[in-house]
């Protein structure tokens, strides 16, 4: 297979595992079928069309190219149909899903760099091409987005994004630095799962909510 | 009247029912006349500035022609003060809200056609452009959007979104086109508030919430 | 000092005191570190980003300019570790908060206006500027928008929109008719706090809730 295609089917995996993540969430709110499909498509086209937007690519890849759209649309009803059995295989939904953090991060840091976004604002939009499909879909069903409570997933972007800055600095090539940086934040998010690792909440002086 | 008069003055109504809707929903939420008139405006004028940003027209609709955001904020203005009377031409809001959501999403099709979105991407957008100033109000009220629970409606504008597709692609000229879209749109809409169909949702074993 | 760089900082203290305003919005919801610092740069970044999506301002300055977005971070970083001390100085915070939002408003309509918004959009989009990362800061927090709720905070901006609407028209420079329209709004916000000014609330029939 070519780079590309294992490229496009890395991106079109990640969308699926975004938008199973976006329609279990829409099952879990009691939405109609449409409305878990919305859910699951907005879960995981948000994040890019968030970045094509800032950037200015026009037509952002979501509404160009109608493999991503129907994929997302797929995982949704899948999930809509099928969710009770998804509990068996959660922890290979958890491992898809950071790939797909690290994959998503890593290329958006990438294509806001080629766009001309100097480097601190590139890595903010690759963390948000990342984490904005997850806000959004929490967003629409009425949560406090879970990337902003208690887990290591966005300083998972975080470190794969500048992994990704300062090896396109150091002049590596595209592809390489793109699997470095996806790598590297799939292995954080990881590791995180498995250690129970979470970021600092800060001390308030409210009783109880102990634990 | 020309054409183009009979557009507008179509356009505005249906931004003036959307206000409307965004108005009620600030009302029904105790926020200040200056939140419903916000929330009036985002609910008219939302869905055409997230279309108009994604499509890259600059500068968006909303903020170029001056009439939109003035019938959106007197809309939302005749509701704050006038919002119990609202309630017995409540059937003749929802007929108005039909007609608005089809044209919206019907011109919102054709616009992402001409700027060149292909068509999967051009159906999404024109139901974004439909939906999208309800799903903006009900994230601003701090509800889950109406839109994406028991309700044939995001359905009705993706089978006007189709029709317009389908017809722009057989040659269709732009008004026939539109108005078919609008027309197909508003018609499933009404027929499923007269017959009270809603589109299913998934099973889950939680039990109670039973009807 | 240049003009210019007396700019910079009012922008960079602008954006500090809305950056702390998300943090301690974060931490008030307990979210771990990472979340109080996204939802700080949000509330600091988001007003200006959206204004810069919509006209098409590529790259939008919060990611072109990196000491925007480490200033905001810095920001929120203090709000986590010296919270409780903030509550000493609220009158302090509320005075910068105004300051912030006058010359938020006044520089986001005059942008809007230099890149070829007609008067009414530029207004509009002027009021974006200084309350959309407010307004994004409650969404990802749970919260009902508390511009929309009743406070002099939203009509306050509107008035220093018009002001540099009007004073561009009559012909004025664009450095005194930004700090005409941020001194306004920054009058306007802070009698409003002084004299507990709020917005009318539309009657509903509802018992209780008094007062």
């Amino acid at each position: 297979m070519q780079t590309s295609t294992v490229l496009l089917i890395a991106d079109l995996v990640g969308v699926a595992v975004f938008a199973a993540s976006g329609g279990s969430a829409g099952v879990a709110k009691r939405l109609d079928v449409f409305g878990v499909v919305f859910v699951g498509c907005v879960a995981a086209l948000g994040g890019g069309v968030l970045r094509d937007v800032v950037i200015d690519a026009f037509p952002p890849l979501a509404f160009a190219d109608w493999r991503y759209c129907v994929v997302a649309a797929a995982a949704a009803l899948l999930v809509f149909f099928f969710h009770p059995q998804l509990r068996r295989i959660r922890r290979f939904v958890q491992l898809l899903d950071a790939a797909g953090l690290g994959l998503f991060t890593a290329a958006g840091t990438l294509k806001a760099l080629d766009a001309g976004v100097p480097v601190v604002g590139a890595c903010l939009l690759g963390i948000i091409t990342g984490i904005g499909g997850g806000l959004l879909r929490d967003l629409l069903t009425g949560e406090i987005p879970l990337v902003l409570r208690r887990e290591i997933y966005a300083v998972a972007a975080m470190v794969g994004a500048l992994a990704v800055a300062v090896g396109t600095r150091l002049g590596g090539a595209s592809l390489p630095v793109l699997l470095l940086g996806a790598g590297l934040t799939c292995a954080v998010r990881l590791i995180a799962i498995i250690r129970h690792w979470s970021a600092p909440v800060a001390r308030t002086e409210e009783p109880g909510r102990t634990g």
